[in-house]
């Protein structure tokens, strides 16, 4: 599972490398945890914000935060940090000796075919590489979309509202493709 | 939907009103847009925490933050906030002039017999007026617990780690009894 932060869309369809949110650390890393996901990669290139996510996983996996929380350090192990899509993909290629299905998700756009939370259960069953990649700020930018295997359908609730924010879609989803 | 600040365990298992986490209420108004939700009740006893609660929901919702950013307008405008479980019931009987079901959740107390998702979704389905209440901190206080009319089975995921945010727990919860 992935969480980029670079190359997306902001709220004017210029391309930007969005700042990491604390919250979607720790919120994905235990979602990473509960579904059995291997890794989860927090993908931003700039070198500050690489440093804070660091930051958060040795304050919570050594020392007193350690023991302050187990079920924060037992989820956060569970996060790298990876430079570019590109690296997290080769990272994934070293670890699992095969290139990884990257099964891109979106609020809004929806391809035809897509690919159905019922197809990529399927995939996640058969014990595929999977390298399933969610955006920040206004989404991925159109070159990812265009690398991916699969975009996976939207989400949808009960109404049209799309407007989760990354970390319930990614419980949403996870849930989906790996609830019990 | 509610989200119960008070009363609620601590790690120490002792009864305490917890602060509020803004990402939750951003978070569960945006969940409960989704997936028709008719109001998110943030309930704290706490006048400073109702004040901060109310300093959210008239940024975003008046002026300059919802001229910026609409979505969260839409969603903050179920937000309501509730000095305690009892007026929060009160509300609600008085909007749909009958009493709630209260159905609470917990990520790892269970009853026999439960609240399964599939008969969690026929209330739904049946148009009762249902109080959805989440804890927070450590979770919801037995006396809570002993309110309740069902207690929901806990979310499963893959693994055995039961220890998801609840603003996670809401997302997959909703999504079970309200998603397409």
């Amino acid at each position: 599972m992935g969480l980029l932060h670079y190359p997306v869309y902001n709220k004017n369809h210029e391309t930007i490398a969005s700042a990491i949110t604390t919250f979607d650390l720790h919120d994905c890393s235990r979602l990473a945890k509960t579904y059995g996901v291997k890794t989860f990669f927090v993908i931003t290139p700039l070198a500050d914000q690489q440093e804070l996510a660091r930051r958060v996983l040795k304050h919570w996996t050594v020392g007193h935060g350690a023991e302050y929380n187990w079920t924060r350090k037992e989820a956060l192990e569970l996060m790298a940090v990876s430079p570019s899509l590109d690296a997290c993909i080769d990272e994934i290629m070293r670890r699992e000796a095969e290139k990884p299905v990257l099964i891109v998700t979106d609020a809004s756009r929806r391809k035809a075919p897509g690919l159905t939370y019922e197809q990529a259960k399927g995939m996640v069953t058969a014990d595929k590489a999977i390298l399933l990649l969610f955006g920040t700020a206004w989404g991925l930018v159109d070159e990812v979309m265009d690398m991916a295997d699969y975009l996976l359908d939207p989400v949808e609730g009960y109404t049209d509202y799309n407007h989760l924010s990354v970390r319930s879609a990614a419980a949403i989803i996870l849930d989906r493709l790996a609830g019990r």
